[in-house]
């Protein structure tokens, strides 16, 4: 008997009887035996002890390899487990699932682990690491499992996937299994950190129980682990459901309706600004804005396909009497083709553009809902365009235009588009019609090449009904995600049977093009929450200027005197009358973000001006309150501009 | 045997034997006798054959008296109902209803009456008016009834109520019943008009069959005939369902959901201003505007009550699963409630202002549904406010100054003040706290004086949980609706546990404040389309100016340029480019009541000027665009207002 391994620079080596990947390693270098942490045979990875004995092909994962840290991350997560077993022998245990930003357990017992619990726990661990037990790589009997298993119904369900026998990983008395390759001794681990603890559904599935998952992370290196907290940290500080509690933005209270935020004043102060913004930027644009119900008999939405296809994220429908069956909308197109339909069109009109701030109800697991970021009731910037086909290039690109203008506006600048056409292999998954099919891409095409814009190409990710353009922007946390979309759509026009008489006198199907510009008013201001770290610029700023007397007796009024001018020119200016320091004062003003800060003592009640503090700088500069207004009004002006 | 009649001026008649309320008449005078159309006979109508055989108090009804006008109603709608029954002999009649406003009568048949058949109806009353038939008053055994409409359903149930000898009226074959008193002679009608044709639930129950109503009117005199005709006429020409259709602001359509309003563009233009004013004196008077969700779970309206008492008026739960029970919120109060009480609350923040534009919804009968002014989603200017009891005066004082001032702004000179009391006799009635109840009561009646307002004061008429101001408008069709309210309450901040530390360090409860300033948006445009007459002022005008060039090919260019310098202005102005003449399109700008018609023709186009027509005019002035502009601004700036 021979065999050939074939290493991934192409060589072979050949081997007379069974080696472990451990032994292939040795068999190269010492070096790479000591680095090693797995194999990675034929595509899957496998343990050291994983014994070779026919051609394969075989790379060894080490210390440097993203295989070789998720291996490293389930044998913490394996030690874990061990340890809580130990420490709380009635808990039950869920999966454990690896991932590139760490790993978790599950885990079920009465007394749920707390945050708390975290550093002793890593205690226990350290302490594994530092006594160097071994991890014993075994074939087990599912009915050796079961039985170890016997009060565990999660791993039960776990164990019903596996054949006879299984493999698993022991640790003194422990057993578990679902493990690709664990490290073979606890003393190999490196450097770790427990992060969190957060419940979840079993499966994610709301109807199961509520397990809690203990979160944590793992690197070969000190220096990983830091950047990666370091990191961590970063995000949570632009988390805006942290921002939105501290700022006093929003909040939700699943008591009273899990996904339904509400607005507080200085988080509805922001939305109000950003709805007129665009309200009139789309007036000016040529868009009607209208007001249609976020109620609608469900029989539209069994013409136009929702009901059938996207009944499980819509909410229940209400039963109203008389036969008639209300349901809370989850898209407002419906309700804009009665707008269209409710007059008779010509090619005079067209395009005719319908803009809302839509509100929209979509049901979504509890589990899955996130401060204003995942939500169940939300308001779409919303607009649908009805055009001859002829005109579609030319409402493209200026749709293009103004959400370009907008993401300008407000300082958005790390954003790429993706162009997304019917797969040309399966046209039959498509809408049928050829015809719009292929000049409309065309014409999107050839829109963004005249505008002269660098664009991905997406074979196969239209959607049934229409070609459509993305603008995939990044959020702060690194995330793709699309912020507006301009789709056409050749099947609701059909569906709903819209016309307009032409100039021939005949009547003609338009094409509908979807386009939201800044998307939902949730999600962008969970955007720009996480993106403007909470220190929002003045024209968004809830307060813009925070006034603070040096002396409450000595200067309230003329603080008062400085606030009601401000005021009455339109501006949002608060003095802070507690009984605190002035330093505090400051600080709390510079930890609201507030733009601006005025303090206000003897010398600028005499010269009648204000000392002004910008926020994020060490700036004082004095000036009068008529300079102070003109830079606050250029401030406005410019949105969130910077050139 | 001998009796006395007492008549209306306090002297006695004796009689010896019966007379009937006719001979009674003849016995005063031979005018009266003419003139007599039934009695009076304690206090109860009666016809003119009722027989008098004991001591009564008897007036004798004429043409003059309101009762004597119901009577000759309720004798067109006999005649009416017999002369369809003699046209239609399968037709079934539902109830015959006088009201001080004409009168109806119910049918139901397979091909149901259409307002086209009314001349022809209107004919026939004429000829049996012409004929002079005798009208018979009966006593019939309800048996003999129940034969005769053995296969109306209607009359049968109507009929369950009798005892077992009916009064009934005879008209040749026809009989029927419910009538106090009929004229004995269909000669003895006088003048008569058959409106119009609608369709109504039997009994108004949307459970039951609907029935077609015909509505008539009639009255003793030509001359009182023509003038309810012309009311008529005017109330139809402010309908704001009519205009509201005319001008394209709005629509409701049945089909996609009853009671759920489209705003077109222009009806939402209208609205978006109003929203934006009325949200931007809010901010400016102190409140803090919010936005919550239309959702609540049920358990919140269980806590305040109105799931208990409010369930009817109420949305179907929605099941979400989990054991969460969502709920279209009726009315905002337990979401502002929310707001309160995300933070702890101290006496220096009070009061503390919420306002929102808040969606609502409210079951109502899809019968009672009108326009925008019954409506089952709505949009309410909102608001609440929390003080403490000793600032109950001062924040009333000033929330009425808002409400006067909005007034004012928008022209709405025809309203009253009406004070609501708890009973004093029923103290037990009410929520219970004597302190409360005696304090805020005056407290409110000292506000109204020192504001040298008159009211009505209403005892009893208070809400359960508090006293109120309500403000009456007078709408342009004469009814009496309330425009704003201004209620306290006790109760629900009870219920919700509301707190906030008073100067002492203790825990308090505040007053909860509810107040409207112009209602819901629905309604609130509803009423000034009526008293507007569709003639939006400037500031809320759709379309501030309409461009009409003289000719298309000369004229286009200057127009465009007009218009665009208009919109960059920020005025709403459009361009008529159809190819019509131009007399009708001047026409059709007063039509669509546009404030000022801008007609552009050579003169203007090389004098660089405007020619302007203001709408309701005979003025045609040629100004510079700039002078016109001025005078849009100021117009805009001054609302409504006249002074």
């Amino acid at each position: 008997m021979s065999f050939a391994l074939t290493l991934p620079d192409g060589s072979k080596k050949e081997f007379e009887s069974a080696v472990t990947v451990s032994e292939l390693a040795s068999s190269i270098s010492t070096s790479l035996a000591k680095n090693a942490v797995a194999g990675k045979v034929d595509g899957e990875v496998k343990p050291l002890d994983f014994s070779l004995a026919e051609d394969h092909e075989v790379a060894i994962l080490t210390n440097k390899d993203a295989e070789g840290l998720s291996v490293l991350r389930a044998t913490v997560a394996f030690v874990l487990e061990a340890i809580v077993k130990e420490k709380y022998p009635e808990i039950k245990l869920g999966q454990a699932e690896i991932s590139e930003n760490g790993f978790f357990i599950e885990t079920d017992k009465e007394d749920q682990i707390k945050v708390t619990e975290l550093p002793e726990l890593e205690k226990a661990l350290q302490k594994a690491v530092k006594n160097g037990q071994a991890i014993e790589h075994v074939q087990v009997a599912k009915s050796e499992l079961a039985d170890a298993f016997k009060d565990d119904p999660y791993k039960q369900e776990l164990l019903a996937n596996y054949g006879e026998t299984v493999d698993a990983y022991k640790l003194g008395d422990f057993v578990d299994f679902g493990f690709d390759a664990l490290l073979p001794n606890t003393g190999k681990i490196k450097k770790f950190k427990l992060l969190s603890v957060a419940g979840a559904y079993w499966k994610g599935k709301s109807s199961n129980p509520m397990l809690q998952r203990i979160f944590g992370t793992a690197f070969f290196k000190e220096a990983d682990l830091e950047a990666d907290l370091k990191r961590r940290a970063e995000i949570k500080e632009r988390d805006h459901r942290t921002i939105g509690r501290d700022l006093d933005l929003f909040f939700v209270d699943p008591k009273v309706g899990a996904g339904l935020p509400y607005w507080m004043p200085k988080g509805a102060t922001i939305r109000r600004i950003i709805e007129r913004y665009i309200v009139d930027k789309e007036v000016a644009a040529g868009y009607q804005h209208v007001y249609t119900p976020v109620l609608m008999n469900l029989d539209a939405y069994k013409t136009s396909g929702h009901w059938a296809h996207y009944r499980e994220d819509m909410f229940p429908p209400m039963d109203m009497g008389e036969g008639e069956w209300l349901e809370l909308r989850p898209m407002n197109c419906p309700s804009h083709i009665q707008i269209y339909k409710h007059h008779i069109r010509s090619y005079r009109e067209l395009p005719i553009r319908i803009a809302e701030l839509g509100m929209m109800h979509r049901y979504e697991k509890s589990g899955a809902l996130s401060g204003l970021q995942r939500v169940r009731e939300m308001t779409l910037n919303d607009g649908h365009t009805f055009v001859a086909l002829d005109q579609v290039q030319e409402e493209f690109a200026r749709t293009l235009k103004i959400i370009m203008d907008v993401y300008h506006d407000f300082n958005i600048n790390d954003y790429y588009f993706r162009l997304s056409y019917r797969d040309p292999k399966n046209t039959d998954k498509y809408f049928a019609n050829d015809e719009m099919w292929e000049r409309s891409q065309s014409m999107l095409k050839a829109a963004m090449d005249d505008m002269g814009l660098d664009y991905v190409e997406a074979e196969g990710e239209a959607a049934f009904y229409g070609p459509k353009l993305d603008i995939q922007t990044k959020t702060a946390l690194g995330n793709d995600e699309t912020m507006s979309t301009i789709q056409l759509d050749f099947m609701l026009p059909e569906r709903f049977e819209l016309t307009y008489v032409g100039a021939d006198g005949e009547e003609h199907r338009p094409v509908m093009i979807h386009r939201g510009i800044v998307g939902t008013m949730e999600r962008f201001i969970a955007y720009l929450t996480e993106i403007y770290k909470g220190a929002f610029p003045t024209w968004l700023a809830p307060v813009q200027a925070e006034i603070i007397p040096v002396n409450l007796d000595a200067h309230s009024d003329y603080a008062k005197k400085v606030r009601d001018e401000l005021i009455a020119k339109g501006f949002r200016a608060e003095i802070d009358f507690r009984n605190e320091k002035l330093g505090y004062k400051i600080r709390e003003s510079q930890t609201q973000k507030v733009p601006y800060t005025l303090v206000l003592g003897d010398d600028e009640m005499n010269a009648g001006t204000v000392n002004v503090r910008p926020y994020g700088t060490e700036e004082q500069n004095s000036e009068s309150l008529d300079e102070f207004m003109d830079k606050l009004s250029k401030d406005v002006a410019s949105y969130s501009r910077e050139d």
